[in-house]
């Protein structure tokens, strides 16, 4: 029985209070073949402590050996095999800023981009103008009527807006602009089935409104399009888990993976420390049984390849932690959705440090902190990331005995 | 999504060079309670390297609990669950002597045996007549004739030979016609469903005409029959994982098993010492990115009860692998294809010792050497055998990421 049937029968509607901490990217590796890595690098007594008293292991998110974009990861995390549920991050991406994604809408990220005289692409990103001039440019993009679709466009951040398509018959199977390149032209959306040519055509359509509209928005003169996708419908955690979940994240993604899956979404923002965000927990943990709070800095960090500052996020995280501790959580779960070191500066398919720590049921192990190697000891074992959610809810004694 | 079309859609056809070195029946059981595997007690030096460097860990090759055959072994370390990849022993001698197997061909396994002159076995193995003598009672299976097909009959060692059958309507539901006994007599072809009816009776009018064929090869005067199979049509290496591949190995079955995914097979000798096989694999190593090399004599030593003898051609091996490490591969993975203790004499379902070395994306775990105690508190912990390959791929950064 897949994970999420077995969930909506045994889950009950009382139980213990859960905490999902992410460190996005939390996973590392040694820069020498003997050092450490970033989590083992880090000074971090409350973590330790949390893993010494708890259990600890390793997730695989995806599959061994798969490197994982965020939106699957977390997926995972939130118990939907991402393999399963393969959503497109158009979805995600408009869902992170609040644009609704319904039944038989396409939804895109969209870019803005420089081009030449010519046509021809000088820079992909706009040189990654601010928020508040992608923002100009959207406005002007919301002037473009295409015939029989209705077209939401809102600015998500510097150079990238989403783009939702409402209308009969539409069709997500088409194929990106972005030529991935500089001195090339942006591509036309080309159907890849037949039931998508009219789509490719409106968006074709929408593209070359769109470029008269951002003559005057110069260095952000043109867009590309990428991630068509539809509604992914996910079952809601209210439904499957019967918890009352709320997201504290401060990037659009990680909201628009927790809405899709039934969260409400807490305000954040842009700048909020780790600790501004344990205190935001804070703020909504009266009205919540679940609630996921999401740390990006990790991965960012990981991205640039900075191991140290790297290990300085973990250690802002550590010392922040007593914010929730404080809570009284049933059970608290912090892990990574994925693995980024700095060594490799991108996500990376190792698996993933996880500790579960519910002082009333969890069975002690002999891993005397939080770090990779010590994980390798731990009590949980290697396992796959979609196991996360029904051992939280195990120890928050929220479900039922299988079978009599 | 089983996992050959995951790695279909994920893998790139560019990245680092990978050898996969199988020592056949490598994992093993102390002779006393308290002894060392045959791992344990040989000294390996180079090993104990990579397993200090790299992750180690234990393979289940097919579920736990299930004693591997070699064909199937080798198909989960290719990527190929064998519970799905169900693929006759006919059908992997036939591929291994470089018989064709097509769709709708049928092929089995022949011995040549001895029978008195009642019919009944003396010999299953017709004294296990040497190659030459098998060559010569072929050449007169050659000769035979059967309505509507066409037979190849190929000799493959000492009293073995393959059959492949060729024609319309053929069916490999068949009985096989070993007796597994001496004192009986060989036992009809029966079909095991009703379209194999036509197939089970040419079949035994082949056998009626051998056996007047072979009186004037006595010993090898009579033939059995087993491993009935069709063309397993299997996904090749190329198209699934966009690897240009080759094997080395020595033995029959090994190269079948090898061609029918897809790898070509650089020539061996007979009586090939490990270091000449890995010298053919670095004669090789320029035209390929992915080699297998497969060393057979570990579990003909465990297969004998030859625990000492078993060492020696492990620490053999060892000896000769910086011949392997002078190529600088990006990965080199080092494993069993399934256990096979001396003490058992046979092969066991035991898990096998594994080790991936990967200098540049290896996460260290606290091994201390190459040994199945060693193993089990790898990073890489105990795992399907299948996720091999996706593994082996993600250290040679040839897998895109899933999803964004």
């Amino acid at each position: 029985m897949a994970n999420l049937d077995l969930m909506r029968r045994l889950t009950l509607s009382e139980g213990g209070k859960i905490i999902l901490l992410v460190l996005d990217g939390l996973g590392g590796l040694p820069l020498e073949v003997d050092g450490p890595t970033e989590l083992e690098a880090a000074t971090t007594p409350n973590l330790d402590r949390l893993a010494r008293e708890g259990s600890t292991g390793l997730t695989i998110p995806i599959a061994r050996g798969i490197e994982p974009g965020s939106g699957p990861a977390h997926l995972a995390l939130f118990g939907y095999d991402p393999l399963v549920y393969d959503i497109g991050r158009g979805a995600l991406e408009a869902a992170g800023i609040g644009l609704n994604v319904g039944p038989g809408d396409v939804a895109a990220r969209g870019n803005f981009c420089t081009i030449d005289e010519h046509g021809l692409i000088t820079d992909r990103r706009a040189g990654r103008i601010p928020t508040e001039k992608g923002a100009e440019a959207v406005r002007s993009l919301c002037e473009i009527i295409v015939p029989e679709v209705q077209i939401d466009v809102q600015e998500v951040k510097e150079h990238r807006f989403a783009l939702v398509l409402r209308g009969e018959g539409l069709d997500s199977r088409v194929s990106e602009t972005d030529p991935l390149g500089t001195q090339l032209a942006p591509l036309p959306v080309r159907p890849e089935v037949d039931e998508a040519k009219r789509t490719a055509d409106l968006l074709n359509q929408w593209i070359a409104q769109a470029r008269e509209k951002l003559k005057a928005h110069h260095p952000a003169n043109m867009v590309t399009l990428r991630g068509f996708a539809t509604d992914p419908n996910l079952p809601k955690f209210q439904d499957v888990y019967k918890l009352n979940p709320a997201c504290v994240a401060v990037y659009p993604m990680y909201k628009g993976v927790s809405r899709l899956v039934g969260m409400d979404i807490i305000e954040t923002g842009a700048h909020d420390t780790p600790l501004d965000e344990f205190n935001r927990v804070a703020d909504a943990w009266p009205s919540y049984d679940f609630v996921f709070c999401h740390i990006k800095a990790t991965d960012s960090r990981g991205e640039d390849g900075n191991f140290d500052s790297k290990v300085a996020v973990i250690e802002e995280v550590d010392a922040a932690l007593p914010a929730l501790l404080d809570l009284n959580p049933s059970v608290v779960v912090v892990t990574g959705d994925h693995s980024t070191p700095a060594k490799m500066k991108q996500h990376s398919f190792h698996p993933v440090p996880i500790l579960i720590w519910a002082p009333e049921t969890h069975r002690r192990d002999e891993v005397a902190g939080f770090g990779e190697r010590e994980c390798t000891k731990g009590g949980l074992g290697q396992f796959p990331a979609t196991d996360v959610m029904p051992l939280a809810l195990a120890h928050a004694k929220r479900l039922s005995r299988y079978g009599a």
